[in-house]
């Protein structure tokens, strides 16, 4: 079964940079990638708070949180 | 052909779980991984650095970096 990893970012070029390097370097045939833009789609904050995530781009794998380079801060995309 | 990623680390709890769940994740199919452990090789340190390293863990990619949360300053391992 493969491993759910959601990407969350917000379209700045942090995120974009993150997303095209890390994101889509994720080995597909172990990993379903999500990915979620908060400019797009705001209804996803509050799941990727609980998550734990503080900032974008992030990535969530396991229920662990790994916030990559830092882009913007999640309290200014609300 | 593929692509050389480095993961930089140091063996702090912070940089095992970014291994374990990123660096291990990338596709071999396109991505050579190496990881690079700084409590037993120092003199990559420079190279690192060089490469815009300033904390691990940290992913380098296509010339990029990536800086995955925060284990530790790359001045406190010298």
């Amino acid at each position: 079964m493969k491993t759910k990893a959601i990407f969350y970012h917000a379209g700045c070029p942090v995120c974009v940079a993150a997303e095209q390097n890390i994101a889509n370097a994720l080995d597909p045939a172990r990993y379903d990638v999500e990915i979620v833009h908060f400019g797009n789609d705001r209804s996803r904050l509050e799941e990727a708070e609980s998550a734990g995530v503080r900032s974008v781009p992030a990535l969530v794998m396991d229920g662990a949180v790994f916030h990559i380079n830092f882009g913007a801060g999640i309290e200014a995309l609300k």
